[in-house]
């Protein structure tokens, strides 16, 4: 993976605005890596053994959606300035419409949706961005909606 | 960690219902497998240096996020055996109270909050389990709605 082309200096929150669209580098996930995630935090067959993964709902083998999650984290980070002070979420909403495959190559796409201004802090906002992780036909393997906290521009 | 108290004999959709609530076994978290993880999915300082993130407005070292619901994951797998075939998520709303902090000790409490039995397929059900991961002083860490596939007992 190579990092970078989502970075600017640092987004404030004067700098987003609704409609605002980010995207990610890729990242290649190997079978290998999709196994190690698994083996540490969701070891079950349909992520560690290819035969019986065939035989489960999945059909083959297939990342732990959690591994999805923290690819499409990283991706996101991508060299670490995309959100001034660092991207710092609340939570949000998460689904997964299908697994990603060994060898499959995701992209995240991001898109602000909403921008709340803080009622208790003055100094910063909330921000609603909308991330799509994509895989190399195009097909959504996550969307996560989440709410991140970004500061405003000092005076 | 030790795994096995959540598991049974793999429960069926007709084993559940509201208000039924499982506990996990206990996650110790390292300041090693902090940085690790981070330096794998989610390279900001806050996750990585332990002065930069006194800087931060984590006041100190904190887990990721996604690290916190990786390791959610693994207790609620347990042993393997909680939900009959697997515990295979659609996805959910994940938020973060507070950070996870190296030395923490993790546990997870669920408890069933709604079943919705699927219009399309006679097989299975959906089933909305609300996860509450706590560390050792009872604060709450992650909060996690999950839809689940849960499959009905064959006839």
């Amino acid at each position: 993976m190579t990092t970078g082309k989502i970075a600017e200096e640092g987004l404030y929150l004067e700098d987003l605005f609704i409609g605002r669209k980010m995207m990610s580098e890729t990242y290649l996930v190997s079978e290998e890596e999709i196994k190690n995630f698994a083996g540490k935090y969701d070891p079950q067959t349909f992520h560690l053994d290819d035969s019986l993964a065939k035989e489960s709902l999945f059909g083959g083998l297939a990342a732990s959606g959690w591994h999805t999650a923290s690819i499409t984290m990283r991706l996101l980070v991508g060299n670490g300035n995309l959100i001034k002070g660092g991207i710092v979420g609340m939570g949000g909403e998460i689904s997964w419409p299908r697994p990603t495959r060994p060898g499959d190559t995701l992209q995240v796409e991001s898109e602000v949706i909403e921008i709340i201004p803080s009622g208790a802090r003055s100094d910063q906002g909330i921000v609603k961005l909308r991330s799509k992780t994509r895989n190399q036909n195009g097909k959504v393997v996550q969307l996560f909606i989440a709410k991140l906290y970004v500061p405003r521009k000092p005076v």
